[in-house]
């Protein structure tokens, strides 16, 4: 686990987008986000308190995240000598760049002397066991996309906080690297060996309180070529009670895949209600999550309302209506 | 590519079933196993030459393979003098087991003084890419289960040995440790990390002449908890024209999972046609291999004909009674 609260450091991020990282801990994380570090010429900003390493640990944070993408993928140096002032002055990094901080030798030699910790959270740190396939106490809902990258992640984070608010208890698990690096824990599911990929899911969801649901983070698509294993994996470690179809409607292709069209809603639902009624054969569909962030609005109220009708579900996209309905539906 | 041919190591071998590695590569590879080694104490015989180290290389040998499971999970001492005298006589050494040949340093020492090499097929050696979901040239042919174990490697096998035989284009592809070593090649997809499984399974079954077909080894099933990320990977890798469904009639529940029952064969052919004609709309089942090993000849028989009366595809245990209708139903 990464240790909170974090000092989010934005680099010399070439648009906000570049610090989607951060975006995330600053819009789902709130309390960890205490103040944000930027290099000259940043063109992300987080309005957050700028802080320098010595104000951050004064404030009382414990671990500097590195909430940028890196340009050209290296560490710049300029990086690295903040990063190395951070171990110094007794931060932890963390990060979920492809090029690992533990293959910097100064961040090593830095952490070392400090007795500080690098967390890479694109490495597994966990020895994985061999899914045994039991059924767990406690309640899941796990995210299902038609595509990759349709806001599976946001619809478990929204609901996460919608449960919350409403005094349920309800837990996001992570699956990826920014859900990690948000919530500081995780299983970062597309760099485990396929052996203990379902493994690691039951690892992640363990036993619960009977009334207790964890948010699972989706993965790829069972549409999708490249990473359908992964998905399936999730899918049986997870073992869900319910499943959130994620859909976003202006897609032409499956992302990466120019000659692959998207499947419908209605065989997302039939095929991933088939594999996961495999480990859990009491699991239903609650609802549908559209991402209809490319709609005007009245366009997106008119599809949700036609797809609600459609596939008679609650159909909504939780950033604009917000996640009370597919809240509403599980329970 | 490990290098052929080989000496089998059987080392002391509790009995026969310890040597199975052995076995499969006397039975699908004879031109590969020229001799064999074995130790006081060995219960199993694949009735070759008992060679010495120097024997084997004065026969052409290039590589030792232990070709048996070692005894609780240590390579003994006996068998690490046998090995670095292998290497020192100038053989290459490779190895399926859990325990790596490259964590013991004596071999490590002795590979590099020689200049052979250890080739632990556990460990993939390749950087495998992403799957880009391409279709490419040629035929290829999957080999699906309703659980693990249940003799697909067997089949696939047996189907490029019968298509060789008729003078057709046709490639066994390994993915399993067992199949690695009996071919010398191919992609341990257990071990492969998670988003780059089905690109691996793409990168076996490369572009080849139209009338050529990959004969794909299967693993794991999709309707098993633990592993079934790894057999959906496969299929949509795999992108197979054509499926064959693998069964042994007398399991009473998944292995390793006890409170899990087999689906039916019917089952496996909807559910695994379908996830296949996601990358390939044209693919279809053309028979059935059912393991008939715990039965009778008489009952064996009345099975196969009630299961190809009821499925209408050609129904075949290919170790009884060989895979000649299996290969007449790909064509």
């Amino acid at each position: 686990m990464i240790a909170t609260p974090y000092l989010l450091f934005l680099g010399d991020a070439a648009d906000p987008l570049a610090a989607k990282v951060a975006q995330g801990i600053r819009d789902w994380r709130p309390d960890y986000a205490i103040g944000q570090f930027r290099l000259p010429g940043c063109k992300a900003d987080m309005r957050l308190p700028d802080m320098t390493i010595e104000q951050a640990v004064a404030a009382g944070v414990k671990t500097l995240v590195v909430g940028v993408a890196n340009r050209g993928g290296v560490i710049s140096k300029d990086w690295i000598a903040v990063l190395v002032q951070a171990l110094e002055a007794g931060l932890d990094v963390a990060s979920g760049l492809h090029n690992l901080l533990t293959d910097e030798p100064e961040l090593v030699r830095a952490a070392e002397a400090n007795g500080r910790s690098l967390h890479d959270v694109r490495v597994p740190s966990v020895d994985y066991p061999i899914a045994n396939g039991e059924r767990r106490q406690g309640k899941r809902c796990l995210a299902v996309g038609t595509d990759c990258s349709v806001g599976k992640m946001y619809t478990a984070l929204a609901m996460e906080r919608e449960m919350t608010a409403r005094g349920q208890k309800a837990t996001f698990r992570a699956t990826g690297q920014t859900g990690i690096l948000i919530t500081g824990d995780g299983v970062p599911l597309d760099a485990v060996v396929a052996d203990f990929m379902a493994g690691s899911v039951e690892w992640l969801t363990p036993d619960n309180d009977p009334d207790h649901w964890d948010l699972i983070e989706g993965q790829g698509s069972l549409f999708h070529a490249s990473y359908s294993g992964v998905t399936l994996a999730l899918i049986h470690g997870g073992q869900p009670d319910a499943l959130v179809l994620c859909h976003e409607p202006t897609r032409t292709h499956m992302r990466g895949l120019p000659s692959y069209t998207l499947p419908s809603l209605e065989d997302l639902r039939d095929t991933a209600l088939k594999m996961a009624r495999i480990v859990n054969p009491g699991c239903v569909v609650t609802g549908i999550s559209i991402n209809t962030a490319a709609l005007g609005e009245d366009e997106a109220r008119r599809l949700l309302d036609d797809i609600e009708a459609r596939m008679g579900l609650p159909t909504v996209d939780p950033y604009r209506h917000g996640a009370a309905r597919l809240v509403e539906a599980l329970v």
